[in-house]
């Protein structure tokens, strides 16, 4: 595209996205990275995505789950969802996910930060209308998630099918943005007594509720064993995402 | 506006967001909610949102800290940055924040969910100009969290409030979609021989790191404490913003 601008040396190892205006980290860029392995291990550690989208001008930040395989990313809802029925004509799309690590307090407010995993994904979103590839897909949003899970699922229905709609997006350029450090307090102001520290954050699975309508001797199956109590959420959906890509 | 749906009985109490094409729940619309209460409750227990925005017909959703102040919805960052200096002219912004609350494992694909509280917020970014307010917002993104915190911290210097560029956005129209319950199977799958339940996840405080060059004597700050170790994220925030309300 005619705005990329000179990559340097790391971005255009064959293993990185390009980098345009779009998605080059401006600012801290000592914080940034194009390479597929970052991307991806921000992408595969989260469930939940935010979408941006535009309808006459209006941008759409919208919550939903996403999947990965390879460079593709799927996302899907309802054939009657607002964004999906806009995004069936193939359009441009941002892709984001974030982790929140820790709130970092300084000794001055304006070297308050957080500590995070941010990847921003482009493309061009389009509806998935092949029928192989929208089959693999809704089998794909479960056992991407839950290994081997969907083979001893009550089966899909035709008008289940129907009603669903699955959107994929290519990578076309990506970028991701880590702050994984202490206070970045500036050495003047080192000696100024205020308390200042890392409060780390993490989200962690909790304790499984079983269906109360489940009947006895159908146990929680072994495969869902990366979502134990007390888990990091994270490590499980990385964990999950690698059984899946076998 | 033009566009402005005639509300349900619900939607007109005196608390509660005008309901437009823009911001009306569509899909599971009994999930949907556009009361300030509700709305304000979830931006309110998040400390990160995402806030979508257009440049050249190109959406992104930009991962950034949000703090609020009655109606008013307030971000920052770099006056170098992409996302803000777009934002200066005032445009259509779209913040969302999402809390994922738990995995939802049904007897059919189809039925697998998450719980979840998701709000969205609509409105025109504007940049901060005025000096008083600016002022105050930079106040505000440490106090809100931090109880109290910028009145004993090394004072911002008049470089730092330059470099500084502070956004704000009225919600002009705002709804809230919460999943909060157990697996929602169909009535006729009750009996088929899969195992189905909700995975809760949360997000928790770990231990303070403190920095490690604090001088002994100075200790974390009492204010600090809805942050406690093992304590939820959720509630520690909203717990602060109650307190900076006042």
């Amino acid at each position: 595209m005619s705005d990329t601008l000179t990559p340097s040396a790391v971005d255009t190892a064959p293993e990185a996205y390009p980098v345009s205006a779009r998605n080059r980290v401006k600012r801290v860029h000592e914080r940034g990275s194009y390479d597929h392995e970052t991307v991806h291990a921000i992408l595969d550690s989260a469930m939940l995505c935010h979408v941006a989208y535009v309808i006459d001008g209006q941008p759409y930040a919208t919550p939903t789950i996403h999947w990965r395989e390879g460079d593709m990313l799927y996302w899907h809802g309802s054939s009657a969802s607002r964004m999906l029925r806009h995004l069936k004509a193939g359009t441009p799309a941002c892709l984001t996910v974030s982790h929140l690590d820790g709130l970092v307090l300084a000794r001055s407010g304006f070297n308050h930060s957080v500590n995070y995993r941010a990847a921003m994904c482009f493309g061009t979103a389009r509806l998935v209308e092949d029928e192989a590839e929208k089959a693999r897909a809704l089998v794909g949003v479960v056992d991407r998630f839950y290994p081997d899970r969907s083979a001893g699922l009550r089966r899909i229905t035709a008008q289940e099918t129907k009603a669903t709609t699955v959107i994929a997006m290519r990578i076309d350029e990506a970028s991701a943005k880590i702050r994984a450090k202490g206070v970045g307090d500036e050495p003047e102001d080192m000696d100024f007594p205020a308390w200042a520290g890392v409060i780390p954050v993490r989200t962690v699975i909790g304790a499984t509720e079983t269906c109360p309508k489940i009947p006895a001797g159908i146990e929680r199956p072994a495969t869902l064993a990366p979502y134990a109590e007390g888990a990091v959420l994270d490590a499980a959906l990385l964990a999950t995402q690698r059984i899946y890509e076998g």
